[in-house]
C-alpha cells in the first residue's frame, strides 16, 4: 500500500449565479440554479452521449474547502455535536470531492445546462457519470 | 479558469478477495463479497461517527485505469456502440474515481467492513460520504 498521491485534472468548470459558498444551497434539492458545466475542449469527446433528460453525478473539487478538517458541525449548526467528516457531506475534507446528483436541461458542443447544482462559480469538474438504471439497463 | 492540477491522497485502501480487474462484478450489486477499508491512521478521526447499518457512498481512485481514453464499449461489449465515457461508468476515463454504494458491517478502530463493494484489493478511498437521507434528516 503505497501513500503515493495522485493527479487530478479538471475536465472542465461550473458556470453558475451562485458565486458565495456562504449563500449557496447545501444540496443541489435546496433551491440550486440553472447551472453550466463548460467542458475543456479535450474533453468534449467524452460527453458526447449525454442528452436532455438524462440523470447524471457530477463530480467536483470543492476548491474552498479546508483539507486539514477531519470533524465537524453538520451544516455549520455549533448545536449539532462535532462529527467525523466520513459521516457528513461537508466540503472540508481530506479530499474534497463534491458529488452532485443533476438532470440535464440542455447539452451544446462544449457545455451542459443542469438543474439541481449547488456547486459555486468556477469549482473545477472533475467526472461525470449516469446514474445507474436497473440491472437489465446497463 | 485556471487548467491547474489536484492532488489526491488516499485515505485509505481496499482489502479484498478480488484481486483481478477483469473477475471482478462490474457493479457492486452484482455479486461483490465482504471488503475492509483499512484506514491510514491520520485519518481515523474523520470515520469515527459512522456505525454499522449505515449506508455510505465510497470514492475510489481506480488505479488500474485508462485516463487517455475517452470512449469504450459499454461493460466490454463490442457489439455495443463506443460511448463517450461521461455516459457510462467504466474504469478507464480522466479522473478514474470510483463510485461504490455500500453498507457498513461492522466498525473497528482503523477499519469498516463493508458489503457490495466491488474494488479489487489494494484499490485507494478517497473519500467516504453518507447517503443523504430526506431534507429533514440532513
Amino acid at each position: 500500500m503505497s501513500d503515493r498521491t495522485y493527479d487530478v485534472q479538471p475536465v472542465g468548470w461550473v458556470q453558475s449565479s451562485l458565486t458565495d459558498r456562504a449563500a449557496a444551497p447545501r444540496q443541489g434539492d435546496e433551491g440550486a440554479p440553472l447551472a453550466r458545466i463548460v467542458l475543456r475542449p479535450a474533453f468534449v469527446e467524452a460527453a458526447r452521449d449525454l442528452h436532455p433528460g438524462d440523470r447524471i453525478i457530477v463530480l467536483t473539487w470543492l476548491h474552498l474547502g479546508s483539507r486539514d478538517v477531519l470533524a465537524v458541525h453538520p451544516r455549520g449548526d455549533p448545536r449539532r455535536p462535532l462529527t467525523g467528516v466520513f459521516a457528513t457531506r461537508s466540503p472540508d475534507r481530506p479530499n474534497p470531492i463534491g458529488l452532485h446528483p443533476v438532470t440535464i436541461e440542455t447539452v451544446d458542443e462544449d457545455a451542459i445546462s443542469v438543474r439541481g447544482l449547488e456547486a459555486i462559480d468556477g469549482t473545477p469538474v472533475l467526472d461525470i457519470k449516469p446514474v445507474l438504471g436497473a440491472m437489465d439497463q446497463r
